[in-house]
């Protein structure tokens, strides 16, 4: 790979800068009683409390903020069913461009009006992955829109890597960063941003045992590609792309898998003892921790709790009048 | 009412400058969507983050620190089954002093733990109110424990009180101030801080329509019992006291009711835009909200989200490996 295409601490640095007046700097919170149940201190970096709820407001912001005028008026595209469609439709709104949302059929009716909240146009399409890049490609012929990509993609990469940049200024001495790896945006620049402050830390990524393809890229120097397997994290079912790749293989990031039985007692464990709400994506890093507790045992250890879009009104039907 | 059983704002300064080391400075949380919604400043006191996840820590706190040494080492007592139990018990930590609790057989499992993780101690009884008083009465006389109640005591006031203080050193120009009202406590020390700081704000307390007991006690002038209707807001389903209703009346607060349908949509409103876990008792100021959105519209607004303990598990059961 050229070095063109890889990340520096510089691109986290001026992306820092460029998308500051339009995301949150989010809060960091600790649990003493998280922290006595592992024996370790446990600093979160709240993105859940981000912008559209998600960590992924920093890329889109970054890479939208960057398109020349001529093409910033031909408008922005993407598909996604998840948070990068509300990310991407809130960065247009704040250059006023057109954004088209591609979104497959079976998307949740909460996420097509918080897409169509801030603004954006939505495209249906079959379900699949193909029917989604068919209908991509179809709408960016007919309007000349600029793709912006979920995480393969350098602007991405550059804003993501944005939340450890602000917890490693904010706390020091970390031993341990951690950050879940679905398509490996956040997680590449994460990577960048904590070799780049401080070599010395241990940069872990974490993703479920039914979807551990990244894991298995990194062992095996290829992209697999996701498994079928359904999980309860739904933002980490994608699988890598050649620049996140590359990020991961260049800064040796160590990959941890966690089950999906885990991944659910770290969201109960989340939302009872800090009191914030996840979604299961988020989960993932402190359900590996509940698997493997002598990895942090007595250490100082950074955790990005990348969002909270968790559908409460369909978990939570047992709340009912009289209940 | 003599003098003496009035708490002033002084009373309250005391409390906050008494309890600083031992409960969080909580942070205040806003919501772009939820100000949009209403055409509002909402301005979140977040007591859902203090420690033992409710304001009640505070007028525990203020309490144990008060009593001298020999009356401390008899050891506190209570009969709760809430969010008080779990109070008393992290301010008799402090002290590392004797806590019992006087417990219904009913109460939860995990409250229980809770308690007992803060070092007290439990004695079961009778899931009644003259079985609890009947049960406290003979540990005080087998112990000589001194009895901190939850509400009906003007130190514990005092303690509350400082939840509102905060917000009011913290934010300008606020119109209105809310807050849940169950026995009066968090409600009395609130407006003692708002009549004290700036008394031109509206001090408005919210209670459930089906237990609306405070709201017709203040309108006749006598203390009514709450209703035996269940309402979701299970910590608001105690009657004023002799102490809090004094108070109440003093201070000229406004009562306002919601339907336990609003209550939910509430709960679900905070813990889908703001991404923070707060108990039904919590959700009751936004939800009377829901039902006259005229109160606040285009006015700056405290609101005191009281506590987060939801039990988390019970209501999620939704949340299954592959859902």
């Amino acid at each position: 790979m050229t070095p063109s295409t890889i990340v520096t601490l510089f691109d986290v640095q001026q992306a820092a800068e460029r998308i500051r007046p339009y995301v949150h700097r989010t809060p960091i919170h600790t649990s003493s009683a998280l922290n006595r149940m592992f024996g370790a201190q446990l600093v979160f970096k709240c993105e859940n409390l981000q912008k559209i709820g998600a960590f992924k407001a920093r890329g889109a912001v970054n890479a939208v903020l960057q398109l020349d005028q001529a093409t910033a008026q031909r408008g922005v595209a993407t598909h996604s069913s998840g948070n990068h469609a509300q990310a991407l439709a809130y960065a247009a709104g704040l250059r006023n461009i057109p954004c088209t949302i591609v979104m497959p059929t079976s998307a949740p009716a909460v996420k097509r009006s918080a897409v169509l909240g801030y603004g954006a146009t939505i495209v249906d399409c079959a379900p699949t992955l193909a029917a989604r890049e068919a209908t991509l490609t179809q709408v960016v012929e007919q309007t000349g829109a600029h793709v912006v990509p979920p995480y393969n993609d350098i602007r991405v990469i550059a804003g993501q890597g944005t939340a450890a940049l602000e917890l490693l200024e904010e706390v020091s001495d970390l031993d341990i960063v951690m950050a879940p790896v679905g398509g490996g945006g956040l997680m590449s620049g994460t990577a960048v941003a904590c070799r780049g402050m401080q070599p010395n830390i241990d940069v872990i990524g974490a993703e479920p045992s039914v979807a551990d393809d990244a894991a298995r890229s990194l062992r095996d120097g290829v992209i697999h590609p996701a498994p079928t397997t359904q999980t309860i994290a739904d933002g980490l079912r994608t699988s890598l792309g050649d620049v996140t790749f590359a990020h991961l293989r260049h800064h040796s990031v160590d990959i941890r898998t966690a089950s999906e039985e885990s991944i659910v007692e770290a969201l109960y464990l989340v939302m009872e003892r800090m009191k914030l709400v996840i979604e299961p994506s988020a989960a993932v890093t402190l359900a590996v921790l509940l698997e493997q507790p002598e990895l942090v045992r007595g250490k100082k250890v950074g955790i990005i709790l990348c969002g909270g879009n968790l559908d409460v009104r369909t978990l939570m039907h047992g709340v009912t009048v009289g209940f």
